[in-house]
């Protein structure tokens, strides 16, 4: 009889050992990925000053952001928090560990951040983001930008899904050389935020809402035609001409977009990707290269990683300019939407290799010399220790792993024994 | 120009990328090693309700706990706070999905726990613990004991560190049994609490302190000879048998000290291992076997490793009786003292293996494909997307990377290539 509620917190992941096995597998595989591209990963704190998280901050967030009460030990403590994503820390410990740092630096950081956002489903309050960023001092080449999205586009090939993930890209310089273009720059906000949402409404709702902030319908017009155009770069690169806008940041956009898109296919990623200019991200701080990976097969789960180009990291935190590419895969999410579309891989296998089931103690030794022989050759062992009948024993075995070895006077003997594979 | 202090808050471990490496290589070889051993890897949240946490907390807990602050969107939670330790969690998690697990339920915990205790060189108020447990349902085998011994050995062998380890082990019913035949149960939280302090003082505080709690000289004699007991188990059996005490729970201690040894002995361990009369470990809940691992040549540091037998996992949250084995090795704290003596392996190694530098952009095409085929043998490749002098690339590529690859016109013609390793 339980004599306490023991759920979880609403909004926090807890799995069983069976499925968290398959949750660690793609985590591994993320960080496996990322460090063979060069990114060193890095671990900053869970938790940090709530100035140095919200100095930039604003809006949800703030409202969002989980604060930490100091403990009588701690008090001359500065006030803290929950850090919320990896970016703000990560501008921290950049600023902090400035002149022991290579740059470009290539950091990878995988692990749990905090929002305390309204309980909803296939949403967490407590979840793993899993974050490449290359930080340059002083200027940063766009090979880095493609460098971003292939390593993200490979880790999600280690996943070895069985749909499609299509990396959607676009470069915000064009949107905003479009809207100057048009003298519609004090819209600008507005603008991006209905693109951001178009996807999720129907046309008619975007028309209105361009409408409402005062567009007229041949500009309404013309920003309908503007996020329908997506494709290779080849056929993007065509549609921009035909618009024969002048403007010099459209056209710094539409030269980043397509030299990113070129290195992108000269790294054989030409069917994972497309030029989008629906994809603008919501956050304020993308200057140049945004994007956003989808399962074109799974429309309704949107975005699964997502990231940009920003000018300036950590402006709030430094005079040195440090601009910034990056991105993030969202595992907690991911995992979530895998599983609600039976995409995981299965999950019925059992992790353990091997249990080893000695018929009395007087196998133990020899259990025990079994275990370690075939723990050097890489599986996972148990050692069935109960003081029970065989029977019982062999139903935990076949229970918590694929193979089973019994050894009774005649295996310690002999020195040989069987392998039987249970059935599940 | 720094704008504001962008130092982590006291307590909290922040490591440089090469140092990380050496980190997350550690932690990697544990994670290995348990599982290796059987045990199923678990992740709980964090963050969890006050109730639980706090169930049966007191003292120093209750004092070093810190609170979160529940935001606007989450306000219908229950109170919260961050997880002090494994062991609460998983008595919670254990109970919640009891149906859903197997028994002996053999589990892993690897992530970071909070205490906001005093700042102090080398204590950590965000650290890394790595716990393995077997938590039985309804009764538990002494074998276990022994399995989260072994296994936590096979961790510290896996460090590859050049000084030897001892996990010195002992049974807490040892003492009780010994205080019970004097009739001194009264005093058992205190003499617990003098014998853990024993190793920090000089016996003549040790002598004091028994004295000040009412203990008269030839009592005092017994157990200041009672705490020198250790050594093989052969060598603790024959002075527990010269003491001549009768008392059933001694008897049971010993019994169960001499199965235990006697199972890693049987597991090739009788160097790593030594009973000890000294080991009680602090925490109450213990109720069998004690250990706590060392590095006897440096005295200094203390326990690395400490773990033992508990009767009731989760008696505050349910009726069944959970009966557990466990240990933990605290990474963040044993970490920082390796580093302080040396004794973590070497960092001078980068972890990036090669450095790919083209001339010019014309051979990127050349360089993406060497650095896919690369990756496949398992290689960590950056490539170096500067738009620098190739003198100022080879330098980035030497800061970052063991091997450089300086790929030219000639090699993207011919398709071959140098490599060439960078002196430190």
């Amino acid at each position: 009889m339980k004599k306490i509620n023991t759920s979880p917190i609403s909004g926090m992941q807890e799995l069983l050992p069976e499925v968290q096995a398959v949750f660690n597998d793609l985590k591994n595989r993320i960080s496996e990925t990322y460090f063979s591209h060069g990114y060193l990963n890095i671990e900053t704190p869970m938790i940090d000053r709530t100035e140095i998280l919200l100095a930039k901050a604003g809006g949800d967030t703030e409202k969002q952001i989980y604060k930490v009460v100091k403990t009588a030990e701690t008090a001359d403590d500065a006030d803290q928090a929950l850090r919320f994503d990896h970016t703000v820390p990560l501008a921290r410990y950049v600023v902090e560990h400035e002149n022991d740092l290579k740059f470009p630096f290539k950091v990878s950081q995988i692990g749990r951040n905090f929002r305390g956002e309204r309980a909803q489903r296939g949403r967490f309050r407590e979840f793993y983001q899993c974050d490449v960023d290359v930080i340059g001092r002083g200027e940063l080449p766009l090979y880095y930008d493609a460098d971003v999205i292939s390593t993200l586009l490979d880790a999600f090939s280690k996943f070895e899904l069985e749909t499609p993930v299509l990396a959607r890209i676009s470069n915000r310089k064009i949107l905003s050389g479009l809207l100057s273009e048009f003298n519609l720059e004090e819209k600008s906000d507005d603008i991006f935020s209905i693109i951001d949402h178009s996807e999720k409404v129907l046309i008619e709702k975007t028309k209105e809402a361009f409408a409402e902030i005062g567009l007229g319908s041949e500009r309404i017009s013309t920003m309908l035609d503007f996020i329908e155009i997506r494709g290779s770069r080849a056929e993007v690169m065509k549609a921009f001409e035909a618009l024969g806008i002048e403007n010099e940041t459209f056209k710094e956009g539409v030269s980043e977009l397509n030299e990113v898109m070129s290195l992108l296919e000269a790294d054989g990623r030409t069917a994972e990707i497309s030029a989008d200019m629906k994809i603008v991200r919501g956050l304020d701080y993308y200057t140049g290269t945004v994007f956003e990976f989808n399962l074109p097969e799974y429309k309704h789960v949107g975005s699964v990683c997502g990231g940009g180009r920003y000018e300036n990291l950590a402006g709030y935190f430094t005079d040195q300019k440090l601009p910034g590419v990056g991105g993030s895969i969202g595992l907690t999410r991911l995992f979530y939407v895998l599983n609600e579309n039976n995409l995981a891989k299965s999950q019925t296998r059992k992790p353990i290799d091997t249990a080893i089931v000695p018929i009395t103690e007087n196998e133990m030794p020899f259990a025990l010399k079994v275990a370690k022989e075939l723990r050097e050759k890489g599986e996972s062992i148990t050692i069935v220790g109960l003081d029970k009948k065989l029977g019982d024993k062999l139903k935990y075995a076949a229970a918590v792993a694929t193979k089973g070895i019994v050894l009774g006077e005649v295996e310690a003997q002999s020195g040989k024994y069987e392998v039987k594979i249970f059935e599940d």
